[in-house]
């Protein structure tokens, strides 16, 4: 019984701390959009040809990401000012997690105007530390769900 | 060299056998809708409160999901015809692999008209075969993404 109970601790502890880096690492890249930093900010993302970036199509590889977002978001003005609000962190097992929240994209009409919507990712712990392999992505405005 | 080739090839047998396991899941789930049968359906999820369903707002557990699908879909006619293309699964590890697809979804006007979206899914190889833990569905009409 201690045993178990030692065991389940420090599993629990190793969920807690992988929460607190997943956490960190998207708060980072909060601060890296909001500094303009487009380059900074996909570094959250696992620099795999394997990852999909999905918007309105499924995006493979990291380089598809980088290159959409960089098509998307040309300015610091059309990128605007980033928050994430909501946030879940759900641990699968030691090597993934998914997280969910909402973001909100506050931008002048002439940039694009503000934005909602919600998003599900899906993070590796690799040797560089958490980083995103799946993003799905979706602005809330006009949007009908199954 | 020889160890790690057999290691290798065992490797990829396992994958290919986990995504055809998934791909009959999705075929069962879409024969499953195409009869009516929303409780045959949704048994390709996990039955754990801890999944998670997104549609306009992020669903936790298989009965808010299961709910939520009983209450968009009352009737066959409102179900109508689905059909998934363009699926792709990926293996993460030997637990968890996540599947991306575009839907279509064939009805009469008066039952919500057709309707064209796409998907990620994460599974998990659970005691009871693989099963969906986290589905991000979204309608491709009137969506513009991040």
């Amino acid at each position: 019984m201690a045993l178990t109970f030692a065991l389940t601790t420090a599993s629990l502890n190793a969920q807690t701390s992988d929460a607190t880096a997943i956490r960190a690492l998207l708060d980072k890249q909060v601060a890296d959009w909001n500094r303009g930093d487009i380059d900074s900010f996909a570094s959250g993302y696992k620099n795999s040809p394997d990852i999909l970036f999905i918007g309105t199509t499924i995006n493979h590889g990291y380089d598809q990401m980088l290159a959409s977002y960089k098509a998307r978001y040309p300015t610091n003005a059309r990128m605007g000012k980033l928050s994430f609000s909501n946030l879940e962190v759900q641990p699968l097992d030691a090597r993934f997690a998914t997280a969910t929240g909402n973001f909100h994209l506050e931008r002048s009409a002439a940039d694009g105007a503000n934005a909602d919507g919600h998003y599900l990712l899906v993070l590796e712990k690799t040797a560089k530390g958490w980083k995103i392999v799946r993003d799905d992505t979706t602005l809330e405005s006009n949007v009908n769900k199954k």
